[in-house]
């Protein structure tokens, strides 16, 4: 291997491998809602305690997304947080690791089942309030908190079950947008590379993760794209999903995966948006900068935030006042940046 | 740098350096029709020999396409193959170096230019019928002609000019599909985290690349699908690009690019088919696979060719007919493959 763990680095992890090296029973767990950073990187040091000899379970706030369940080798392994047995199991547990946050909020009800154990933290988040106290692991200049635990079991010096490889793939590849956000690094790209030569098929990964769409998925776009509108001298452009067919394709949440990228993407625009009726929560705006708007601060405007370059929020109000005024504040934010402010 | 040539390839990229180290005068040319590996691999291997002392120009069979001009950092790099001066040039050039193709029909005009230099080729396809004779460095395991490239100035020890780095960089993202092809290997991912940790940014490549869409092209998409059509139960689905909108909306080739893949990301595809009527030339038939089934041996019997998992046919008679027979010879393959054959 001619990867080499970043001398930065080395301390924190040492303080994790001593924290949780030797243990009969770890518990880990990730945030609310998780996604293949949060899964892939629970899968990933699991695999690795078991290949140790450390009985290694994942007990999560929400279950993990039918997309990532292919990541999982055996049900066993992962146990309901609702469940008498998760209470059990958390007694009995010598520590809880909590992967891709450092933050209390964040993984709700999992916090009354670990508070009494040891705790050790994994994440590339930047620090935020409320943090979990404990040994930790933070670097924010990570993609990906899977890039972390590779750091870990790499500096353990293994062994490397297959599919912990392919799970921490999964994390970084899914994190980065298929290594095209600006989270991608040198570092993030020698770990993926390690990771294949050790056997991950980037495209059978990519396959499974991004090329089996449900074919609703298609004809709610076809109808979302007719309602695709551009203001080429504003550098702004907004796509509206038309609730009717939403409702009529059967459609979920996870089928919006990505559609804002169709009006961040057209030629000349600066800022993209997608619009979207929640019945009885409102409009459901996502904000995504291709790099001169702070989407954050625009977000903010409206009750709601995220990152510089991708945002949301959830705004009440009809369609159409909604749009405008959206609309209208990412018209002056563009022209605020323009003039070099 | 961490990066390591392969013991492999050593001896072939000596003689390359050997061939092309201290000219006064060298021209590059690529296959008719060049793409980001073409393009890239001659801007980053100017760049460098212009570097280290050599007028490096580049003298393709057909014009560098426009969304690669971002490549060239002058244009007194690029010259007119028709023009009186490309005659005047390689007639008092010292070498030629031909990229990204290995064979004599594949660079068209260009080889009564270089007929009587010593010609030098650098190419990661199979070898083919009529190779162009010289010294060559052929590598098929190369996901990109920009790897081998990558490893020729790798060996020579730099000097790393940053529109190399930048074009080396796009000649890999575009060969690879950014990242997940099945050419994705180890090696050019360790390379471009090279290329990433000298500075190029793979956000801002990947926007200039894959993120500045025509507005025109948005309407195509929708349009096309409309009449997208999946067999579920035959593992097929196939997208039509209506003619009558491709006219309206004044289209162009480019615009087309990448629209296979929406057939061929259904949920249970294993092939994916684009149909496209071209007046007075017959239906251009797109194949992808998602690895069961040789779509080259498909596109064969029907006149065309290609790769195993990406082909193409141009196809005589009307629409309808065409894709009746198409469609029934893609549903008998995937049988077949189920079948075990």
């Amino acid at each position: 291997m001619t990867y080499q763990t970043g001398e930065g680095r080395i301390k924190a992890i040492d303080s994790v491998l001593t924290a949780i090296r030797g243990k009969e029973t770890a518990v880990l767990t990730t945030h609310t809602n998780s996604d293949g950073d949060g899964v892939g990187s629970e899968i990933a040091l699991a695999a690795w305690l078991r290949a140790v000899g450390t009985e290694a379970f994942i007990v999560n706030p929400t279950p993990v997304p039918q997309s990532f369940q292919f990541l999982i080798p055996d049900e066993s392994w992962v146990v309901d947080s609702t469940s008498a047995e998760a209470q059990e199991l958390c007694d009995g547990a010598d520590v809880a690791v909590v992967l891709d946050t450092g933050v209390i909020p964040r993984i709700g009800r999992v916090r009354r089942l670990i508070d009494g154990l040891p705790t050790v933290v994994i994440d590339h988040h930047p620090p935020g309030d409320r943090p979990i106290e404990g040994v930790s692991f933070r670097d924010a200049s990570a993609s990906a908190t899977g890039e972390l635990v590779f750091d870990v079991i790499h500096r353990a010096g293994g062994p490397w079950p297959e599919i912990g490889d392919l799970a921490m793939y999964v994390a970084i590849l899914t994190d980065t947008g298929s290594f095209r956000f600006s989270n991608t690094t040198a570092t993030s790209l020698r770990i993926v590379a390690e990771l294949v030569s050790r056997g991950v098929s980037p495209d059978e990964v990519y396959r499974r993760i991004y090329g089996t769409v449900p074919r609703r998925r298609f004809h709610l776009l076809e109808s979302s794209l007719a309602l695709l509108e551009v203001d080429e001298e504003a550098g702004i452009a907004w796509m509206t999903v038309p609730a009717d067919q939403y409702d009529a394709l059967g459609a979920i949440p996870d089928d919006l995966e990505g559609m804002v990228d169709y009006p961040r993407s057209v030629e000349g625009v600066e800022v993209g948006l997608l619009f979207r009726q929640i019945p009885r929560k409102g409009i459901k705006v996502s904000f995504r900068s291709n790099g001169a708007v702070n989407v954050n601060a625009l977000a903010r405007r409206f009750g709601g935030g995220g990152h510089v370059r991708a945002a949301g929020a959830l705004i009440e109000g009809p369609m159409d006042q909604v749009r405008h005024d959206v609309t209208h504040a990412t018209r002056e934010a563009v022209e605020l940046s323009r003039s070099g402010h």
